[in-house]
């Protein structure tokens, strides 16, 4: 658990609060207190009182709400650039598949968490919605690094290496739950892995206990034509309409990938508050399809953003997946002003905060939020000259410009150094890994 | 003026020589002798001669080919994030035309271009084909900081502040033509700046003075469906059809963009041995439309890659230019395999010098080439684990991961410190101009 914190003052150049979509405020400075975002006033009226607080200074640097990273499989990291080029099936089939049935562990998920939750503090992801076995191991990981997350119960009806059944997932996900319930900064949800690898009883028993516990649904659904038409011919029905008629489309269902939809379904998305989360580089990546972001925002539809694990992206960059988004939105929809970038920042921010749940406590620079913090030195030649900072950290900054990281007030990145993480040792055992893994082939 | 340099020797991790196409050496040296490579061998092999040469060793890094920025509008990074989020037109109409109406001068050109070359310098580019007015300041700047360049002569029906009349623009031309022929470094191409701004007759003027001199003509073409929807109302045919009738299509053209194409445009491309430069990052922000990468390749036809100008991009990081390029392809050929990482890499170097006519003597690291190289480290934590390091540099390194770039032998950037660019002046002149240009309103 995040120690208490005294007070702290950061002074930037730049703060963009999230909300009001668009707002830039300059030379202004953010209070801190407990972990809590306590005041956002002009530096310039920052009295004596602040003098013997302990005081940031980020005078190049815009200073926004940490980003929420709504679809990873943070262990998968140490699958990064295992097998690329190739197609979600095949990739799937051929390659990860069979190295997690080889290799995968509590150490391999400690270790591939450890890696990712490292590079998502250093690139400014502050809260992530993570899936994969071994969830008790995850939340640990993330807990150990300060890192706020939802973490994915994984059901699937194939054996692994943690659970056997259907049943035995969602018993050891059950039990998961009532050991982190009531977690400061991890919560927990039901994460049926697709419509294709989970049967109807597994819908059916997932959908009573999440909704016994009040807990939200992470789906894979729709992420390529090649599931909707197999849906079709296996269940003389789209997965959509197979998950609707199991009960499963309520307001807190996460489906993530959707890049096959019809307007019918779009609407009823709009008409259950379901979210989605848009994974662009992973989609583009695997050529799985278009998520039509454009047509769901229109439809008042809730887009959050992920990067889906690091061996399908490679990296966890939550900023590149944000103007990838505006990108591919802007040139599907032939609309040069679909995703704006203030609309692509608030996906990767208050949108993903929303999906979970917890949009009133993070996603956004608002007195009363968690302090959930990043800065982006913008001095670069790279960002200059600077007309509209918000265009200027969409369209040309990276996670790699991400100087500060702070989840509950808690500095974990300062001046691009790690305060906490073990980076020394944090390299050793991901060597270990590439060494056991064996290249590619 | 580049000056001769002595024996260097460079030890790196990796060396991508680019070709042979997904070739990586590992633990490899390579030997500079007067900007020229002399040799690349095992570094276990360096013998005792090699003791008494300057060495650069790069334990963690990839050293590779500078890339060859094929399509750029250097001084425009003076108009980053100027307008954004908007169409091909009305950027053009509303902003930057007025824009450029009103500020463009020698100075304007100066430090626009001074920033373009910082910024290509600092992300691993060591050759760009530029495209502005001025083109003799511009030429002066890549001169001056030692950078290889395409400078093309602007050709434009509208009269701008370097030329009245498509005549005066040739004879402009032609005089900056005389003052830079044979230069090391410079080159000239002929740049009409598109199919609705210049007239039959300027590109009849220009296709003969370009074939008389031996220089290659640098085109916009089919950046947008209006574009050739315009041209069929307006000349009763295709743009690509008009440029075929006014005797254009040969095999040194550069066309850039080519969003539009069908079947029988791509098929003369490859019959012309035409060069298509495939600005992804640009058109997707505009909104322009998606060149057929994949059909192109299929077919034979050169694709080197441009960042365009940095106003509609914004940055002129060519490296995620790439990975947009492998993305884009993939998800809209429905083939993950299209534009694998090599492919991609391939299209960021050796095609854009086979483009410019330089692939004899950049593009690769090969033994008697020029010496353009630049290096990337990859020990941060978001590259690990490396089971294939052209797959990482692709889909997970940006241009600021470059620490070290030379051209022509000069090292010009070193443990990410320019060497001999004079960044404060730099800083201070750009600092002026948005002053001066005043915010995006």
């Amino acid at each position: 658990m995040p120690a208490t914190i005294k007070s702290h003052v950061i002074n930037a150049r730049w703060i963009v609060p999230i909300v009001p979509q668009g707002k830039v405020l300059e030379n202004h400075s953010i209070l801190l207190e407990d972990g809590v975002i306590k005041d956002i006033l002009p530096t310039k009226n920052l009295n004596g009182g602040y003098g013997q607080m302990e005081m940031t200074n980020l005078p190049d640097h815009l200073l926004t709400a940490g980003f929420v990273n709504a679809h990873i499989h943070s262990a998968m990291s140490l699958f990064r650039g295992y097998a690329d080029d190739l197609s979600l099936s095949e990739w799937l089939n051929h390659h990860i598949w069979p190295a997690e049935a080889r290799f995968v562990n509590q150490r391999f998920v400690r270790d591939g968490t450890t890696l990712a939750v490292a590079e998502m503090i250093a690139s400014g992801t502050t809260c992530a919605a993570d899936t994969y076995f071994f969830p008790e191991v995850s939340a640990k990981v993330f807990e150990e690094n300060y890192f706020r997350a939802q973490v994915g119960i994984p059901v699937l009806q194939f054996s692994n290496a943690w659970a056997k059944s259907e049943k035995e997932h969602i018993i050891k996900g059950l039990q998961f739950y009532e050991n982190i319930r009531g977690h400061s900064l991890i919560s927990a949800a039901f994460s049926p892995h697709a419509p294709y690898t989970v049967t109807d009883l597994g819908f059916q028993q997932v959908f009573e206990q999440a909704t016994n516990l009040g807990i939200p649904i992470h789906l894979h659904l729709h992420e390529t034509k090649q599931e909707v038409e197999t849906g079709l011919i296996e269940n003389g029905r789209r997965p959509y309409t197979r998950m609707r008629e199991l009960g499963l489309l309520k307001a807190d269902l996460q489906t993530v990938h959707m890049t096959e939809l019809n307007d019918e379904e779009i609407e009823s998305l709009y008409e259950n508050q379901i979210h989605v989360v848009h994974c662009p580089e992973s989609n583009m990546k695997l050529a799985s399809g278009i998520c039509p972001v454009n047509k769901l925002i229109e439809n008042g539809v809730n887009v959050a953003l992920g990067t889906d694990g690091a061996a399908s992206n490679n990296d966890l960059d939550l900023l590149a997946e944000a103007r990838s988004a505006a990108f591919l939105s802007k040139v599907t929809s032939g609309c040069p002003s679909s995703v704006k970038a203030e609309e692509a920042l608030s996906m990767a921010t208050i949108n993903g905060a929303r999906l979970l749940g917890l949009d009133e406590r993070i996603g956004s620079l608002e007195i009363g939020k968690c302090a959930d913090i990043i800065a982006f030195d913008l001095s670069g030649i790279s960002f200059q000259p600077i007309y509209n900072p918000i265009s200027q950290l969409i369209y040309a900054a990276n996670g790699q410009d991400v100087t500060h990281t702070w989840i509950n007030g808690e500095c974990l990145y300062k001046d691009k150094k790690f305060t906490k993480l073990n980076l020394f040792q944090l390299k050793g055992r991901v060597e270990s890994w590439q060494k056991k893994l064996g290249g590619h082939e």
